[in-house]
Order: C-alpha cells, then sequence, then structure tokens
C-alpha cells in the first residue's frame, strides 16, 4: 500500500464545470450553501486522523482479492457468466472505492492515486454497452435479462453510486473520460426508466440523489426529473410484495405522505437525500415538508443516542417509536452515513441547528466506531450493549455481518467500508457552509477554511482539539470584502448539550452564547473569537417510553457518547450499578464514574425471585468510561453505554 | 364444518400393537411413563373447552383453500410442476392435520372424521414412490433431484410430521394403509440416509423424534438407530453454511457439547426432543445429560415469562443469556409446542418437577394465546409488548407472519395451526403419568383418570375448575390392586409458586403440600383428597440481568400470566406505571392493579430531557388485566406483561 504522495495531479480544477464547486452535496437553493471542499483545510485533530487511515488501498485490495473488480474484466472478456464474484451489488463497492478515491484526490493530488483511478476506470470502461447500460450482473447470455428483478438486482442503486462516483471526479479533476461514461449510463436510465419508459423504480433508493447531483454538476435538468419521477413513483406498491414487506424498500407509502421512517434504515436515508434533493432544487415546497416532518420524527423517536438508526437486525429496519433496545441494535454504519447525509441536506435547506446536532453525534459516535483504531477493520452493525465477549475476527479473510465485538477488515456484504472511505474523504464538506455574507460553522475541526463570500472571500483558522476540549478559537487572517460592507459575519454552533457555552471577541468579555447559533458582525482581519462549550461529563437518561433502558442512565461529554468496556471493569458488564448520586468526571483523557458489579446467581428459572435494580448499598469504586466510537479495539469485551442505575 | 359426532370407529383399537398405548411419546425407561389417552378423558373446563373448538376442519379448509393438499393430486396426476403451491414445508400442515386428526378420531371416535382422514390418505398414497419416497416438491422432471437441498428443502423434515401421524393412526385405530405407507417412508429414509448412505441431516430437525416413536410404535430398533445417527452427525459444519450461520440449525455444535439451546427455537426443541428419546431408549446418559443441560439452561436464561422462547425475529432464534425484549419477543406458538414437547419428555425421563412446571406455563401461556376466543384464528409470534395497537386481520385471508396484535385465520408460513391442533387433540398425555404402583398427576384438568399400575388399576376423578381456582379434589372412583399392596399411591404436584399449598385427606386435617411433589399413600377406593393451591396474584420480577424488563413487574396468579391491554386501560400502554405497593387483586374473573397513565411529551431528542421512571405522585386507578393468552380479542390494542413500576 502505498503513501499520499502529492503530485502532479492539481488538486480540485474544476475545469469544464466553472459553476461548481467541490462538493458532494451543491444544492440550488436552501438557507446556505456548502464551502467548495478546495476551501476546507483539515490540519489536525479527529477528523485530520481519521483522514490519515483513511486507506482507500485497503478497500482497493479486498475488492481486488475477493473478485469484484475482476467481474469488470470478466464482464468485458465476455467470461462472466460462472466467474462472477460477490453479490449483486458488488460493482457499487468499486464505484464508492472510487468515489473516495475522487476526493481523495481532489483533497491531496495525489498523483500515484489518480494513477489507481485511472486504471480502474480502465477496467469498468469497457463494460459499458453502446446504449450505456453498464452491469456485470445482468443482460447477457446466460444471466437474469436487463431490469428483471427491480426488488433485488439492484442495478439503479449501482448506478447512484456510479454518478456519485461521476460527481466527485467532475467537481474535483473535470469531465473526463470517467464523468462521460457516468453521463451516458444517467442518460439511458432517463431513456429506458423515463415517463414513456419502465414504470417502475429500485429496491434499493440511491439513484434518485445521485441524478438529482449530477443535475447539478452538468445543469442538465432532465437528470432531476428523473429523479423526481422514481420519487412520485415510490410508495405506490409497484415493487412486487417481499417477506419483509413493501415497507422494507418504502414503498409502501408515497413520500409525500410519510411521517416517521420505516423500513431499511440506508434505504430510507438514501431516498428522503434525494426527496430533499429534488425538493430545494425544484422549490417544492410541500415534498421538503415530508422529509423534514419524516426526518424529525425520526430523530425524535427512533434514532439511538449514538444517532445510530435501525432497531432490527430483520430487514435492517427501523423498529416502532421508541423501540430502541441496546443489545439488539443493528444501526448499520452505512445508515449512520446516510443520516448524515440527509441531515446534512436539510441544514442547508432549513439552516435548523437540529440536523447538524444530528451530523455530529452521528459522525462522532456511529460513524467512527464503524473504524478500528488502526484504520483496516470495520463494523457493518453497531450495538450499544455487547452482552457476550465475542471472538477475534481473523483480519485476512472476510467476516459475515454478524454482531461480534470486534471489528472485520471485510464483510461478505461489504458495504460499510467503502461508505466509510467515501465519507472520510470528503469530511470538509460537513463543516461549514455560507449565507450571503456570513460564514457558518457547523462542525469544529482544527482546520483552515476560505469560503467564498457574496461580499468577498475571507480565511479563517480555526484552532480547537474539539471534541477533547470545549475551547474554539477562530481567527480572521485574511478577509477581502467590499468596503461597504459590515465586516466579516461569522456564525457559529452551540450545540444543545452546551448550555452556560460563552463566546468572547478580541480577549473582550465573555458573552453567553445561546443553544443554536450565535451570530457575530463586524469581525475583520485579525479578529480572534473564541468560543467556549461547557465539557463536563453529564448523566443522559432517556425518554419514559424507551422500555428497553428504563433505569439506566448513559454518560456523553460533548459530543460523545461513552461506554463502559469489560476490560475497564474488570467483570462483566451485564452485572454492573453505577452510582449517580455524583457526577460522571473527566480526568484529563477518560470519564470516569463510580460502579459497582451486582452478585447475581444462576436460578432454575429466572422470574420470581431476582430483582432488576440494586438498592445504593454495594460498594461503588471508579470505573473509566471511554468514548463509544473507541470500544471493541482492546480484544474482545462485553459493552454497555445504557448502565443500570443503583437506586 | 361438520360437529364432531361419535361414530362407528372405536376409539382406541391398538391392534396389531398390544404392546402400545396412545400416547405421542412412549419411551421404553424413564422414571415414569404416560397414561394411555384411551384411559384420559377431560370432561370440563379449560382443556376441555380448548379441545371443543379444536376444529380440524378449519385447518383441512385452509389446507384446500389454497392448495396445499391438491399438491398430492397434482403430484398423483403428473401435472405439479407448474402447479403446486404454498412453501418447501407444506406437506407437512396435511400431515400435522392428518396427527390431530388421528388423535381427534381416536378421542371422539368420530366417524365423519374418520371418513375425511381416509379420503385424505386416499390423495398422499398415490405420491408415494416405489422405493418409498414422497414429496410433491422434488425429483421429478422440472424440480430438484431429491435431497438437493437439505438445508432448505424439508423433506426429512415433513417425514417426520407423516411419521407422527403414523404413529398417532397405529395408536389409536392400528396397522392401516397409512401406517404401512408411513412404515415405507421410514424404511426408504434408513435406506436413502443410513450408515453407508447420504452422510448428512435435515436441516430442520424432526425425523429424529419421529423415527425414534416410531421405533416404539414398530418395536423396530433400526428406526432408533437411524434418529440417533442423524443426532451424532448434527453439529459438524455437514450442512452448508448459510447467512444465518450453522447455528441456525444446530450444526454448528455437537449435541454431546451443547449446554444451552441456540439458533432456531423450533428446530432445536424438536432436535433435542429425538435427543431424549434416543438417549431414553438407548440408555445413553451422557446423550441424555447433555440434553438436560441444554434445555436447563434455556429455561433459566433464555425463555420468557410466558414459556415462550425465541428472542429474535431474524432467524427465529434463540438470543443470548438474559437477553429477552418484551416487545421484539418472537417467541412462535411452534417453539412453545416443541418445547412442550420436549419438556414433558424430560419429566418422564427425570421425574423433575422442573419440566412440568415448563409445561403447564407454556400451554397456559403461550400455546393458548396462539388461539382466538373463536379456535379459528392464530398467533404466528407471540410479544409479550404490543407497542402499535395494530389493525384488524381480514378473516377471509392469509396473512404474513408479521407480528400484529390480531390473530390470523392463517398464514403464508402455516406451521402453527396445524401444531396447534395437534397438540390440543392430544393434550390429555400431558396430565399423568405413572411410576409403578403409583400415578402421578402432573397438570390439573377436570377428568377422569384411568391409569394401569403395576399392582392393578384405578379410576380417579379429578374434580377442578383450575386454573381458574386453587381446589384440586382428586375421588378414588375405583381400584382394583392386588391385596398385598400399600393401597393406592398417589403423587401430586405443587408448583414452584404454591408456596403454602396444602392437602388433605377425606376430609381430615390440612397438612402443608411443599413444592414439587406430594406423596400419599394408603388411598382406597372413595377416597378424596383435596389439594389446595393459593392463588393470590403475585409481583413477578426478573433477573437483575433481564435489561429489557427493568424496573418492571409483570402479574401472575397461579400458572397464568397476565397482560395489560389499552382497552382495559383507556389509553396506550407505552406510558403506563403501576404502583407496586399493594398486592394486585383477583376480582373472581380478572387481576387488578393500580395503574397510572404517564404524561409524556414528543420533543425533538428523546434523551437527556425525560426520565424512564415515574416517581410515586400520579393518582393511581384500577385498571384489570387479563390472562395474557385472551389478550387480542377483543380488537387492535396495545398490551405490555412487564409493567413500569411507579418508585
Amino acid at each position: 500500500m502505498s503513501a499520499p504522495s502529492t503530485g502532479t495531479v492539481a488538486p480540485h480544477q474544476h475545469f469544464d464545470y466553472p459553476e461548481q464547486f467541490a462538493s458532494p452535496f451543491a444544492p440550488a437553493n436552501g438557507t446556505s450553501r456548502p464551502v467548495d471542499l478546495a476551501h476546507v483545510e483539515i490540519l489536525g485533530g479527529y477528523w485530520a486522523e481519521l483522514q490519515e487511515k483513511n486507506h482507500t488501498a485497503h478497500c482497493e485490495y479486498w475488492l481486488e482479492r475477493l473478485g469484484w473488480i475482476s467481474n469488470f474484466d470478466h464482464a468485458a472478456a465476455g467470461t462472466i457468466v460462472g466467474n462472477r464474484e460477490g453479490r449483486e451489488f458488488s460493482d457499487s463497492e468499486t464505484y464508492k472505492l472510487m468515489e473516495a478515491m475522487a476526493w481523495e484526490i481532489g483533497r491531496t493530488g495525489d498523483e500515484a492515486l489518480n494513477a489507481r483511478f485511472e486504471s480502474l476506470v480502465d477496467r469498468v470502461l469497457p463494460v459499458q454497452e453502446p446504449d450505456g447500460y453498464l452491469s456485470t450482473m445482468f443482460g447477457r447470455e446466460g444471466q437474469a435479462p436487463r431490469y428483471s428483478d427491480l426488488e433485488w438486482g439492484h442495478e439503479l442503486y449501482c448506478y447512484g453510486h456510479l454518478i456519485q462516483a461521476g460527481v466527485a471526479r467532475g467537481r474535483t479533476v473535470g469531465r473526463d473520460r470517467f464523468v462521460e461514461m457516468v453521463v451516458r449510463v444517467a442518460d439511458h436510465v432517463c431513456e429506458v426508466f423515463g415517463p414513456d419508459g419502465i414504470d417502475n423504480v429500485c429496491g434499493h433508493p440511491e439513484i434518485e440523489t445521485a441524478l438529482a447531483e449530477l443535475a447539478r454538476l452538468t445543469g442538465d435538468e432532465k437528470y432531476r426529473a428523473q429523479a423526481e419521477l422514481f420519487i412520485e413513483r415510490r410508495g405506490h406498491g409497484r415493487l412486487k410484495q417481499i417477506d419483509f414487506g413493501q415497507q422494507y424498500f418504502q414503498d409502501d407509502i408515497p413520500v409525500r405522505e410519510r411521517k416517521v421512517m420505516a423500513g431499511h434504515a440506508v434505504r430510507e436515508n438514501y431516498l428522503l437525500s434525494g426527496v430533499v434533493d429534488v425538493a430545494v432544487d425544484g422549490g417544492d415546497d410541500e415534498l421538503l415538508r415530508a422529509a423534514i416532518t419524516t426526518t424529525r420524527n425520526t430523530i425524535a423517536k427512533r434514532t439511538y443516542i449514538t444517532g445510530g438508526q435501525g432497531s432490527h437486525h430483520e430487514g435492517e429496519s427501523f423498529g416502532q417509536d421508541f423501540e430502541l433496545p441496546s443489545d439488539r441494535a443493528y444501526s448499520e454504519t452505512c445508515a449512520g452515513i446516510s443520516s448524515v447525509q440527509l441531515n446534512q441536506r436539510l441544514l442547508l435547506a432549513t439552516g435548523s441547528a437540529e440536523h447538524a446536532e444530528v451530523v455530529e453525534r452521528t459522525l462522532f459516535n456511529v460513524v467512527s466506531a464503524g473504524i478500528a483504531a488502526d484504520g483496516k477493520a470495520f463494523f457493518y452493525t453497531n450495538t450499544l450493549h455487547q452482552r457476550d465477549p465475542g471472538h477475534v475476527v481473523p483480519q485476512d479473510e472476510p467476516a459475515f455481518r454478524a454482531t461480534n465485538s470486534q471489528r472485520a477488515p471485510w464483510y461478505a456484504v461489504s458495504c460499510c467500508p467503502t461508505n466509510l472511505t467515501r465519507t472520510i474523504a470528503s469530511v470538509g464538506a460537513y463543516l461549514a457552509s455560507t449565507s450571503g455574507d456570513t460564514l457558518l460553522l457547523h462542525q469544529y475541526a482544527d482546520s483552515r477554511i476560505s469560503p467564498v463570500l457574496t461580499n468577498g472571500s475571507a480565511v479563517v483558522r480555526v484552532s480547537t482539539s474539539y471534541p477533547l476540549d470545549g475551547l474554539v478559537a477562530v481567527e480572521v487572517e485574511d478577509l477581502q470584502i467590499s468596503d461597504d460592507s459590515a465586516g466579516f459575519l461569522l456564525s457559529l454552533r452551540v450545540p444543545a448539550w452546551a448550555a452556560g457555552a460563552t463566546v468572547s471577541v478580541d480577549g473582550g468579555s465573555t458573552m453567553a452564547a445561546e443553544v443554536g447559533y450565535v451570530n457575530l458582525s463586524g469581525l475583520g482581519k485579525g479578529s480572534r473569537v473564541e468560543l467556549m462549550l461547557p465539557m463536563a461529563p453529564r448523566w443522559t437518561r432517556a425518554d419514559y417510553r424507551v422500555d428497553a433502558v428504563r433505569g439506566q442512565v448513559a454518560v456523553e461529554r460533548g459530543p460523545l457518547v461513552y461506554a463502559m468496556e469489560s476490560v475497564d471493569l474488570g467483570g462483566s458488564v451485564n452485572t454492573v450499578a453505577v452510582d449517580t448520586t455524583s457526577a460522571p468526571e473527566f480526568d484529563g483523557e477518560d470519564v470516569v464514574v463510580n460502579a459497582t458489579s451486582v452478585a447475581v446467581s444462576d436460578k432454575p428459572w429466572p422470574f420470581g425471585g431476582g430483582s432488576t435494580t440494586l438498592s445504593r448499598s454495594g460498594e461503588a469504586r471508579p470505573v473509566r468510561l471511554i468514548p463509544y466510537a473507541h470500544w471493541g479495539n482492546r480484544g474482545p469485551s462485553t459493552m454497555r453505554v445504557w448502565l443500570p442505575e443503583q437506586r
């Protein structure tokens, strides 16, 4: 695996698309718009470390090893039948890797990586058929016909990821042969699934958001119209009935009538991302409201404290309101990623801080938990309570997606690793946005951000070790704005947990910073703003209706959810109780609580004799908790986020 | 649907098998043996009512309507390919119906029912191939080859149910053409899967217990040997890896090394039933101990308070120890039924009352809940917490097995209705057993039992309205025993919850009856024993490790688990809290507790603001609870067994 190196590929060329800027999402309308990734430099801290270990080479190694890339070679050579490897959606893994590579190339200008990208293009390109169709799975003699299995075939889903890779390439390097291939695929989709074409949708949403973004890249509205058509078609039972029910692929209720997310969690979030894209660009307020309502109800009632979504292993799906079991949390890494995509779109559309909260919580907890400390192993599901210590996972073979305390290097269904890789490569897109003259900072990372504003441009240096520390310093390093403007306008997000936050300018007196956004004006070059977010660890309790965690507390500090691991407790977390009479403490690195191990004995029948609570009598001792995202990095262990409370 | 009528089919003929007696299980060894169903007459009360509404005609109607019986006609006519209806295991539903019919015919002598049975034999018989093979699903041109899909094909599973039907027929009417057909099937299995045959097992255990019972019926040991071979083969990964893992069909760990049940709950219980059969008859103590350990650990750690088993919808499987979520309880009706089968076998083998406890708890709660008040609709899964009111189910079409608050008349996968039907038809087999001179009563029903003892015979009349009332009166109506014996010996089970039970003989002073079995001797003709079981409703709490019900209590009365339904609460059960400072009360019909509805409000984020407990401040009012088995009979409703406790 080659180390990244800067080379001759100039990052962020944007040629042929002068109106574009580098971002996975570039809505035409909304309360604010993203900052070009060419103008966001993550310099250190949490996200820089993740980007450091975000090895596209790891994904490429596994895709090669398992033959999922070779599928393209076989397809081109006419030898695919009988030689195809992987699941029906395995093409999409190559595309997600290519998207990740495209963002990385844009970010670093890495010539070697660009050569690897081009080498993949060499292998995918010959598979495209003259009419634009592209799949290793369907359409040849000995294979099922094209679009003969829309429920499970994933052809349009694969296109979606391919198109997103094309958008990434088009926005970083420009309109090259890969982007042109992608455009031909999209044209084929519009031809075959247009108003007079196949009157159906894909079992796995994803094409919608991809087509909407391609419309933004190319300026061709027909792609957005096709995305809209897919969205309007869905929810009327066009897809066949399956064991999981049509809810599984959101084909049970029309999008405009939806109130809360249901069915497969990843599908739902991808779908609604496309809904927001289409609604925002088309000015369709009714459609946008449906997405907002559906998302907000889901955040309020069907989301884990980690930001994870999906309460059911069966169907990888949402459960009912407040049905949020810790031990059976499915909380797929990809559901977290797609929720981040959706909520960022809603943040840009509405300006409502709650969506930035979700993005932050989800990125720091469930998305981050998906990646091992060394960046080379991944969680597919993200439980909040590991009852069993689990077992060591071989790091040289793919695993099932079954839960375990240990991350695997790859999976038989391996959507998550490539999804993480593309997300981390483009994570700078979530930090900031601009609204006219104002720069909004939504997520805090040690970074330099150089926004283009309606009245000029600025360079701001954000210095912080957040989330380790609550101090965020923002210095205006450069400012080029028109003379008649009211100085530089800065809007800083104050998270909902940060009551008591303060802000000061140029060492002046501190002012209360209310939860939401604190707006500062009149800043000039050299101005230094300090936002102080209170970072004392806190006990968190759940809504009365979350039965699964009744009588239990979680510990949070800043945006981080904490977890207790047996390696720190010195015993199984299944029999712990914590003393909540004193607050959890931060020791400079981790959080410490007072906890007791409860004496239990196995009885012939578990009902009638015992008690589900412990009175405050046991001798509590300090036990350290670690950020949830870091669990499972020290060998097999039991773990829990929600801790039974001594009474 | 014709009403049962007595006719010319003399019940319980047993001809050709003079050593046999009518029972689904007749072990050669053990601490006690079953009482011939010909000698058990249920006269009234709970089980008589269930037997009254146990309509075999309902099952036959649906099997006909859906074409699952017609599959046999098509198979015989050579038109099955392209015309086969139902799932791969649909043949077994006809066989389970035939077993139910056989027991019903034995019990009632119903001539019309016997004609229906024979009519089914007319249709199944022609499908048997010359070598004994019998399936509508495999082996013909245009079908997959015989035994080509042992993981999912269910051929041997179907045989298992066919053989059990044959045993029922053989033990009630005798060796007729149906029994001979069944013997040919079994001979075919021994030939094809014998020591020199296919070295594999069926993905769905069931054939093992069936073959062991056929050995008992016919006296031919080869069937037990074949069952033993299947058991020894299992657990070594002979079946292919599947998404659920080989644990799903118990092929991951050899039976002798098992410690706790895992994987698909019904498969596990059927398998272990066969294990006990083989171990008991073969005197294989090691094998028996493995079954005992596995079962007892499962009762202690992986069984719901209702007796239900299976915590996961995914794979219809057991969860980990103490992972017993109420709202996602799968608790398949068939898992309950198969657990009853297993525990009755262990009761007879070991004499340990705990297995009789499980039989009772499971029959009265999860098995009984499976059946609607009118006997014409069924639960497939048995949740302990219905969060959503659910919806009315059409009673004229089959449903998916998805959970709902309302029972369906039939299911796409419809194992449960026929399983219930055969179980209720033969439920008398669970009431009593004999050990030498002693009659043991395990389950109390208003009945007349006429055991054959080693020293003679007796006729006892059990008079009780149990479980409505705790008084069980046993009168010796007749006694024919050898002169030198110490009178009639009677052993009565005292359930674990019945501390404080008393017993008296002939109106004499009451004596304490310890939990377990109370043994009485010296009884003569006309003796009257009164067992008084205390029936005050009680609060029940769970082991500390059952996180799902922390801070919650259940209500039990006698062997019945109670449930709160929204129709009685006048609001959603999701926001209730009960006051446990005073005991629940029995009002002569139902149980009443004091409960409060907790005021909750939806917030944008459900963690941080609320509390999962309610301090004892709300005004509690009386709310009635109903037996769990009766829930869902009054239209859509929310329901819960475990009730949050005010503190």
